[in-house]
């Protein structure tokens, strides 16, 4: 393939069902591998079709809550519990690891010449962010209000009431301002890589006075990071792949309306009216919508088994200027 | 500084020491990097020295113990267990965002122009190494013999007696055959920045009649790997770092004896005459030789806290051809 007459450079972020085992209870060793390989089959396809260069985004969400939930588990083994930063760098390890390796074996099978390179990622918040003060992400078990109590007097950790299932503990989700590693992206994506990072938004890193990055107890989002990094790479298109085929107006009335192409001001719009489910759909038309407005040429939201058609044209939402 | 005047490029290997926690249940929250600072600062003076390209590996055996037990411990609300190689990959995100961030960290506040980047790395093993009969690796608690019993029966575990403080599961260490992420080391060393990967050895795969890299449940010696991987990119030297001064003659004799400087021949006639202890200086040694009769230039064998002078011949065992 000719690397000179390539086609709209893609950054592609995957929702955690990419990789999600529904029932992680029963499910059976390396379960994880055979869903990856469903989700990094319709890349693949594209790659098939024509030369693009593409990085690829994802959530971490069942993999960070069970390695989070291990640690709360063990707390009497080991009293010195690893922070939220240390959480999503593992969760990074270990998608990192079975996205690089299920796109390389089937790359091989396929007989396509590429190669995936998962990147460790640290992305840049603001410590003054107003999200610190109001933490609004729900993460690990279920508590009584009894252990909340203790809790916040131990660890200073906030609590919300979930789902009348009780308690549990939330953090904040600040805005996020800078991939620490882009100029990496940038020349893996030069060389014919594919690029597969900032796992679940990133690990949150505050930026000292001095320069110096430490990491701090927070969740980004994901697509909000995408939307970031795709515009500091000069990606043309953004392509947020979820669960349902797009966007919805009306989304649970009885005649729920899938928008196919609109404006970036028009579905803005529509955010304002309170159109959209906070922390589900509403995130991802914000970081569809804050893409186009810094000068990406489309952004997409589309159903994970509908990539190919999404990027022909033929499914999802289309949002451009 | 002038890339095109570089001095020799090095691949350096640390050991578990260079982030270990030395009483891991009463250290305190990120003292890991602190401890990794120290460890990459030697690493730095080199750099503000003089031009290098470098390649960083490193151990896992503290994160990777504590990722594994967690696993145990949690068996009854998680009885999916993560496989060692996903432990391993854990481990991987950890330390690799651990290293990258220390590592820029110092960088920026010197004014040193260069910049990390961590590798999730693969490496494939020979289904039929022999050390899949005979898995020689501790990992994991100790168990009661009763214990071993059941753990035998339900999930095909071996074990050994170990320090009379009871049985541990053993896992086999094949020999490492292929970096599989070599090529992107290769890329990002000629960018000039500075390769931190093959954590733990390497995330262990086998590779199938097809092509396709499957994992599997083993651990490989880091510096084993670290000594392939250095052949692989036509790396000058190999640098193996550890907590004693180098590598010494009757070493539990009360006069024991570094060697300075020795050719690959003479220590490993040593080798064969049991001079090194097995599972510690033995494989280090055995990696430099591998190293050395591959065509590598020096391989040096020297305390972590004497970098700089080791690699000015002033610190440390050299081996040479």
């Amino acid at each position: 393939m000719d690397k000179k007459n390539s086609k709209p450079s893609l950054l592609i972020s995957f929702g955690g069902n990419a990789l999600n085992v529904s029932d992680p209870l029963h499910a059976y060793q390396k379960q994880e591998f055979e869903i990856a390989r469903k989700s990094m089959s319709g890349v693949i396809d594209l790659l098939e079709r024509e030369y693009c260069k593409i990085i690829l985004t994802h959530g971490n969400g069942p993999q960070v809550g069970q390695i989070f939930l291990q640690q709360e588990l063990t707390k009497h083994e080991f009293p010195r519990q690893i922070t939220l930063d240390i959480c999503v760098a593992d969760s990074q390890g270990r998608i990192g690891y079975i996205l690089q390796n299920v796109f390389d074996n089937i790359c091989r099978q396929r007989g396509i010449d590429r190669k995936s390179f998962a990147v460790i990622t640290q992305v840049v918040v603001d410590p003054d962010d107003p999200a610190f003060n109001r933490p609004t992400k729900p993460i690990g078990v279920y508590y009584s209000k009894d252990e909340t109590n203790k809790l916040k007097n131990e660890r200073g950790w906030e609590f919300i009431e979930d789902s009348e299932r009780g308690y549990r503990r939330v953090v904040p989700s600040p805005v996020p301002l800078e991939v620490v590693e882009e100029n990496i992206f940038h020349q893996i994506l030069d060389e014919g890589f594919i690029g597969i990072g900032c796992g679940g938004g990133g690990i949150p890193v505050i930026k000292k006075v001095n320069g110096e990055l430490v990491g701090i107890e927070a969740v980004i989002d994901k697509d909000r990071t995408s939307a970031l990094l795709a515009h500091g790479l000069g990606i043309d298109q953004l392509v947020i792949l979820t669960d349902i085929d797009g966007v919805y107006l009306s989304f649970k009335s009885s005649k729920p309306q899938l928008i196919k192409n609109i404006s970036a001001d028009q579905i803005k719009a529509y955010i304002h009216k309170g159109e959209f489910a906070e922390g589900s759909m509403k995130p991802k038309v914000e970081a569809a919508v804050e893409f186009i407005k810094r000068g990406g040429k489309k952004a997409i939201i589309a159903n994970l088994n509908a990539l190919v058609p999404a990027i022909a044209g033929k499914a999802g939402t289309h949002i451009t200027a």
